[in-house]
């Protein structure tokens, strides 16, 4: 097991790393930006290093100053978190080329998955289901009806060549198809001198679903169930769900199967996660973050597990320990991030936390590094805590969390909290009747 | 169900009680002295009723101020928490009378195991084991011989008139017999005038072990498991575990069948803990707690349920709607009690908590009303705080206590947060190897 490990964090996810180290008796090293001096991952950490100034490229991008940090403190492990250096497949490299052990897959498994198309084409291969389509170029109109036909509208032609959403036209019904077909080729050979089309099933109104996995390199695999990510604004999740209120656990199993066969047959190692579009029964895969997530605490508290433990055991070469058949999955759990930002306009909220204090009791868990007297720079992402709640039901896990929203008290800064707080009294998040754009409509007021 | 439950307590327990009310929809009346107007139980409750002054009996102990604050607030039912008025059976009755339910046991009960021989009777009845003993005087050596061979040395011989040790003597294998029984009898005649003795087992390394009941009135008992509570200091528990490490899951099942057989039998309703003094592979019954306890906690995170919430259900009269067969045990939990005292010395430090800040993360729940600026006032019992940790295993949980006593912030008084930190860091404590005599020791510097 590793001795020391550094984390290449900062914020809530360092600390939250550096408690999993604590607790599997490894010493840890903070490294900050001058802006961090006074952070909790700091002042809590047993050692620390300033890396740079508070732009992110200079400090906790800096992979020289990150290495050399490694080296002066006798580290043997590096964390990278989330963000920043996480997904960043040279740096996995210049760790290891260091003799340090990167807490996270291979530098291959990132890049295949950094790259977007190649991550498909790959996981297509091992049997991962994507969005239906035409599998390629459509030379003809009667192509583009045989494969809407069978793939089922409403279906989406989109240009081969293209990009931004030009040369995309959707045919809800098969009286649409051909205007959208030829329109679609005029608008590509006009913006890209190409008029070549591709057909994909068009997902109207789906939920962001992600799968949870950890694999240790020995070739065992196990998942921990899905997310139900949907609650999004502008593409950053805002509330997380484990389980999923759309998802049964015979599909989630199915799911399971086939993402761990598929990890599996690529040989990866170390904590991952497959985000899916999920809509009328079926998943398309999207991309995969080959790191630990933002929302992984929802699945702690569903499967009684530490994925931050786990990340570390796996890097250091230990088995998992258990099977798929050991992993139970009880009750249900949300999370809210809670950000920096004004609730109405979203404005980021930098400044000085007067008062602070942190909602408790059964069931409650809060993930954050603001502490009294704490100024949030203005230099990073927005988070500031996480609650996660976890109860025996959905209904009972949405009632723990509007009490313990209430009693979250954060003074001198503008925060999320009432954003939360409102989400939590809609009755159609109650229901469990969202998609990914409901968010949006809800923050408009519609 | 329920509209709105007045909460007769302070601290703690009174917004452990709260926060269960608010996740069932249930308005609660906070009651409070002069000297708790700023506490947390008030702020945070729907509404609140200033009952008297500091001193207990005027306040927190007057039962027509409490009936009065019910009756102008449209209360229709009263928590009473633990201490103060939670095992006063005419309060019970007095609650019933003015058409309000007492959220507990009835006043039978409470009055039956309020008298601590009458509930050993009425336990034994029931088939729940004692202190194994001579069942009545005896007459001769000979007899006592008898007893002392069936029930197996060490053994206690007690004057039957007798009290506060005196007449009290122990043989510890059947040379030491003759000489302590004469010794018993002689002393026994000299300070009652009655030389009648009797005998019991002695218990010279017994654990503290408890058992979780809920019983609905329905004929539904079920436990939840035992509880550890064998670290205490002046008969006050300091730290409890939930599973002991000294007993088997088998043992579990054995006296949870004999215990929830019993309380059936006795026709029990709501909450209750029989405590027990174990050792050697057997179990005696002490006494009957008919309430919440302060560590009931432990027993939450253990079974993944709300103790609380099922004491108001069954309270309304609902059935317990799962049986023992759906209770699960997982993994292991332990709870600190954070007073305000010194830890050294152990007297009280009431005053002005400057800063608190509470640890967080996976698997730490914090059950406390403090919060900076509060005065802790010289009034009232000393418990501040409850930190309490659940693990997949012992030795997990310790280190996660570890990590989270280190992250404990109180500023402004002292508490014994480092006594609980040398606990944890005691290789006798840390292999659960311990008595109801071990802290004692452990405080004193042996």
């Amino acid at each position: 097991m590793f001795q020391k490990i550094l984390i290449a964090n900062r914020g809530e996810i360092a600390l939250r790393i550096q408690r999993a180290c604590r607790e599997l008796g490894i010493a840890t090293v903070a490294v900050h930006s001058t802006a961090d001096a006074d952070a909790m991952h700091v002042r809590l950490s047993d050692e620390s290093v300033c890396i740079g100034p508070p732009p992110a490229k200079d400090s906790y991008l800096n992979i020289p100053s990150i290495l050399s940090a490694a080296a002066i403190t006798g580290a043997d492990a590096i964390h990278p978190g989330y963000g920043f250096l996480s997904e960043n497949a040279s740096f996995a490299d210049m760790v290891s080329a260091h003799g340090l052990t990167f807490i996270g897959p291979s530098a291959e498994h990132i890049s295949m998955m950094g790259d977007k198309i190649a991550a498909k084409t790959a996981m297509a291969a091992v049997g991962v289901p994507l969005v239906p389509g035409s599998d390629g170029e459509m030379p003809d109109l009667e192509t583009a009806r045989s494969v809407a036909s069978r793939i089922g509208y409403p279906v989406l032609i989109k240009a081969a060549a293209g990009g931004g959403g030009r040369g995309m036209k959707v045919a809800r019904d098969p009286s649409e198809l051909e205007d959208a077909y030829r329109l679609a080729r005029t608008e590509s050979r006009a913006a890209f001198g190409n008029d070549a089309v591709y057909m994909e099933k068009y997902l109207d109104k789906p939920r962001h679903i992600e799968l949870q996995i950890m694999a240790d390199g020995h070739g065992n695999v196990v998942h921990f169930g899905e997310r139900d990510c949907s609650l999004q604004r502008r593409h950053q999740k805002v509330l997380e769900e484990a389980g999923s209120p759309a998802i049964s656990a015979a599909q989630r199993d199915a799911l399971g199967e086939t993402a761990t066969a598929a990890l599996r047959k690529l040989g990866y190692r170390n904590a991952g996660t497959l985000e899916f579009l999920y809509q009328d029964g079926q998943f398309a895969f999207i991309e995969m973050n080959t790191r630990l997530q933002v929302e992984h605490p929802v699945t702690e508290m569903l499967c009684g597990i530490d994925l931050v433990r786990e990340q570390i055991r796996v890097a250091a070469g230990a088995r998992l320990g258990y099977e798929q058949r050991d992993v139970t999955f009880n009750g249900h759990a949300i999370e809210c991030r809670v950000t920096a930002e004004d609730p109405q306009t979203f404005m980021p909220t930098p400044g000085r936390v007067i008062a602070y204090h942190a909602p408790g009791g059964l069931g409650v868990r809060v993930d954050s590094a603001l502490y009294a007297g704490y100024f949030v720079p203005p230099n990073y992402d927005s988070l500031v805590a996480k609650l996660i709640v976890h109860a025996a039901t959905r209904e009972e896990a949405i009632n723990r969390l509007r009490r313990a929203l209430d009693e979250f008290a954060v003074v001198g800064i503008k925060t999320t909290i009432p954003l939360h707080q409102r989400i939590v009294d809609d009755p159609q998040f109650q229901a469990g009747d969202y998609t990914i754009h409901w968010l949006e409509k809800f923050v408009a007021g519609g």
